[in-house]
């Protein structure tokens, strides 16, 4: 084995300065310029870029979150995930803040067996299933490959009961085949996997179906016509039996909600669909009625077995029946604009649990979307054997209708195709309400979040471009971030940028900001990482996701809404927050240890003033059980 | 190892008389008393009683006959069985006489992959299916236990493709699933097997399908509803999906055709269901539509896990199509009355095949019907694996629609819920024409069987009870007996038994007879094998199936129709045929060397005229390229 450079330094652990990080017998030091790090030893950036707060396992590859549900016996909440591609793992959390893994961090169930000899894809879980027991309904692989772009070979993809009594640990298949043993008849599906079980009420009413009736969707689509959500319903008290009560959801092959602009593509496919129901406060069964969804798109030409884009998305819709029952999408929007970002799976989190006893906390949806670390398998030597773990969840969201009063009736808040519609309007003083779907860290989380340290930030006025350094930075690259900024009506249409720099040094930095001209956050991640310019797979490109700050009358005055932001840094893990209702993560892999410096940031003329600026330092660790240094 | 008395002798093959058999080291002598023959070696009895000139496989056990078909690129019929439970062996033949191992007597399709890891139960073959080749359709099994007195593991059967392109030596699985996944929705089976695929062109008409389209019927039936055929049509040009076009077929649980006389039991459960359409002549596409299938049945109070009843049963019906289509049954009877008779398979054998070619025979239906060697695995305590092999596949037969004319047009010809029906009737000469289902022997079968040494026994009448030794009887177990039979019409209703006593000396005989006081022929085995006296599981029990005699008139004068009977005697296989529309089979597992005596046999008063009394001898072999002894 080649070692470069002074960077790496071979010596015991207890030896390591503050630091240098540990992982088996090498100490790296951060101070001095990364080697090309896929030459060092396998495990050895355990620590490097490891999240402190975010739920992922020991150690190993995690995917799709799923298999999340309250156990009704404890009132724990169950947080699941693929992990190593080898089935499904699974946490509990009793304040959404910290988790105990349940297995030992193994998974809970694998594949192998009769239904599933070569994969377990996601699956769902009904609380008080079969026998009164969680009931898991998963998706039981028998053939690979699969992929919209190529042809669907037959049987791949069947949905199987599976049922944990021993609070979790293990979820047992039942010694059965599976009970939904295909796609509709002669379906030609580009994927049938992810059921997703949920009762709605108005689904009941509208199909004539008993009360709490579940149903279950499945994500997929048809070959040469599109993505599609295929709706069941439970048939029998056992779960045997799903009824097909049709595609309730599809769109054209590659189609946009509206113009493309505020939700990314419909795509060739639908992953990981969710269905649930919001009002205001959280989750209301009889609320309005929502879905997030994974869509897998690709640049032109399509490149077989390729998914170049994965966009994670959020529709709101109405329900109607006419003969069958059907999904009419009126909002979308990115439930998180990062490129890493899919997947989500969220679940009804009740005021009875623990976490929502404890915080006082509603009725909620609470969703968990994952983050690869990868590149979805398509970062090209990236020094994964040396991390030892692939990709991350992250926080907790809460997802609510969010409504935005005393926005000003103009071009800005009627577009059309948008992720916001427009709920009412008072023409006496010329302005609407609108809607949308809020998301935010869940309210314990962020609570733990913003527990350590923290410091304030005087307020500050910017009126031209330049970077001016924080009166005080953190320690470590472990912090919450919270600013608002106020922008003067000049700023609208205009070149101006305006923001932060994170993670900064010398030699790195990455610059989050908004971006006026196209209404768009953005991070510039062209210099955040050294090792980025030594080692291939660590993606340099910047990320963007669009908000629209309206024009609203506060106290009369009209006026660009504030933007309002929170930045969690988990080490690598970067999470944008803003205006309870966007969010944009990805991966800021920086290299030195005194990256850590943050700066306003300025780009054009303009008088931004930024206020309520404030750092909460440490964040918190969401495993307290485990060892040290990921060796479990 | 404990080795009784003088009947067991140590010693060389070479060294053994002509009427000692061999096998291994170990030489049986078949004329002194049998020991237990539990105690004799492994293999010693595999000679024993082996037939000749029957279809089984060099060793082991044989199950369903399965897998039929003439391969359009040779015009070779094959002819397939369960072996060993671990899948499907085949055969061909050009002659229907003698046949060719296929794959060296090994299994041409296996368990063990992803659709049936735990068994492959039957299929059938399209000739010409995928790219033009030969394409089973069978069942794949992933769990058992499967029987119809317990719950249905959901998933346990499903029904998948493979094909062959080496001539039929091994059939290779699609890649994929199965094509019918599972029964249809919500259905509680009893059983979902034993595909049976065909085509018709009165369905294509019916159901408005493109000609010659393939449909199949699946076996089974539902818990606390009755046994079934489960109607299929071809959707695609590959086969890959089959619309279900409704329960075509199906009868109350345990409830019988008229009052059980003539047809048994539709039972608890249907298996093997064929489907196929004759005329006079054999098998006509727009003929009339028959079926044959096996019925699961109990004696009561019902064991779990135990079909103590397997009838062997054809019917006749008339297809409507009322929304769905359906099959009415308008006659049924038995395809074989034998206790151990099961599992017929049958399969169009064209004109243009290898056989047909070379009789000049028409297109035809030729059915093999399974015996079993080891009454359904209930024969606790037979010397199965002395004998090394178990079961056999009886002589094929060839189907057709018999009529039956000038018959009396009495109560005795117009019982309703018969295996016969009226098709015209003369008032004025008082006669009805009846037709019925022909059963006989395949021509070609029939030609080789009696290819041998004949020798005639002079036509005699006997008028009162006696046992009258044939004046020349065959010097071994293997020939063929036909005679004629006439009764007087005081026979009608009388105690009168006439018939035959075969495999007979001083100390064994087995006694087939017609008795009028049931209707019925009679296979009397209580004194049929010395070695039933020392070893479990030799089955001495009765057998026996009904035939009616009809009133006809011949010339003019009204007599009881003659009673036409072919016994075939393969060592201790024994079929029965009688005036072409009666067969029953069973074993005869006599031990003594010098058991080969015929006599004829009354018991009663009456003067039975027997004519047309022929013996051929020595049957043929239906396997020249085998090596001797069952080595292989």
């Amino acid at each position: 084995m080649k070692l470069q450079t002074a960077s790496v330094l071979l010596g015991s652990a207890a030896a390591a300065s503050p630091s240098m990080q540990t992982r088996a017998s090498v100490v790296i030091d951060y101070n001095v310029a990364p080697p090309n790090l896929s030459t060092l030893p396998n495990g050895s950036l355990f620590e490097t870029w490891r999240p402190r707060a975010h739920v992922l396992p020991p150690n190993g590859q995690i995917g799709d979150p799923c298999l999340h549900y309250t156990d009704p016996s404890t009132g724990l909440f169950h947080v699941g995930f693929l992990h190593d591609g080898s089935g499904i793992s699974s946490a509990t959390t009793d304040d959404l803040a910290t988790y105990k893994d349940l297995n030992q961090g193994n998974q809970v169930i694998v594949p192998g067996g009769i239904n599933d000899p070569v994969a377990v894809f996601d699956g769902s879980v009904i609380p008080s299933g079969i026998n009164g027991l969680p009931t898991l309904l998963y998706t039981s692989v028998s053939f690979l490959p699969i992929h919209w772009s190529i042809p669907y070979t037959r049987g791949s993809e069947t949905q199987s009961l599976a049922v944990s009594s021993d609070g979790g640990s293990n979820f047992t298949k039942l010694d059965q085949g599976p009970v939904i043993p295909g796609p509709p008849f002669a379906y030609n599906v580009t994927a049938f996997r992810d059921p997703y079980v949920f009762q709605n009420p108005t689904l009941d009413s509208l199909l004539h179906s008993k009360n709490n009736t579940w149903y279950t969707v499945i994500s997929g689509g048809l070959h040469g016509k599109g993505p599609a959500q295929f709706l069941y319903r439970q048939y029998d008290p056992d779960f045997q039996y799903w009824e097909f009560l049709g595609q309730w959801w599809h769109e054209p092959t590659n189609s946009t909600w509206g113009n493309g602009t505020w939700a990314g593509r419909w795509a060739f496919n639908f992953e990981t669909g969710n269905v649930f129901s919001l009002d205001e406060y959280g989750y209301n069964p009889h609320g309005q009625i929502f879905s997030t969804i994974g869509t897998e798109g690709s640049d032109q030409p399509v490149v077989p077995q390729l998914t170049s884009i994965h966009d994670m998305l959020w529709v709101s819709g109405n329900v109607s029946r006419n003969g069958s029952v059907s999904f009419t999408p009126n909002m979308a929007g990115f439930l998180d604009w990062g490129f890493s970002s899919y997947a989500a799976a969220g679940k009804v989190l009740p005021s009875t649990s623990l976490p929502s006893t404890k915080s006082g906390a509603p009725d909620r949806f609470i969703s968990y979307v994952w983050l690869s670390g990868d590149l979805f398998e398509q970062a090209e030597g990236f020094p994964t054997n040396l991390q030892n773990w692939t990709g991350t969840l992250l926080l907790p969201r809460e997802l609510r209708v969010l409504y935005i009063p005393n926005v000003v009736d103009n071009a800005l808040a009627r577009e059309s195709g948008a992720s916001w519609q427009v709920v009412s309007s008072d023409s006496s003083a010329g302005t609407v309400e609108l809607q949308t779907l809020g998301i935010s860290i869940a309210r314990e989380t962020k609570a733990a979040l913003l527990s350590g340290t923290s410091f304030t930030e005087s307020d500050r006025t910017l009126n031209s471009s330049g970077v001016v350094p924080f009166k005080r930075s953190p320690s470590e690259k472990f912090f919450v971030l919270s600013a608002q900024l106020s922008f003067p009506a000049s700023a609208r249409g205009s070149g101006l940028k305006s923001g932060f720099q994170i993670l900064s040094s010398e030699l790195e930095s990455t610059t989050v900001y908004y971006q006026f001209s196209n209404e768009s956050i953005i991070v510039d991640r062209s210099n955040t990482s050294a090792a980025a310019r030594t080692t291939d797979g660590i993606d340099s490109s910047a990320e963007a996701g669009k908000l629209r700050l309206f024009d609203v009358l506060n106290g009369g005055e009209q006026a660009i809404e504030t933007l309002d932001l929170t930045l969690v840094v988990d080490n690598s893990v970067l999470e944008i927050y803003a205006n309870g209702r966007f969010a944009l993560s990805t991966w800021v892999r920086s290299w030195y240890a005194n990256s850590t410096n943050i700066s306003f940031f300025q780009n054009g003329v303009g008088g931004v003033a930024f206020s309520n600026v404030t750092v909460s330092e440490g964040l918190y660790d969401a495993w307290p059980d485990r060892q040290s240094s990921g060796d479990a």
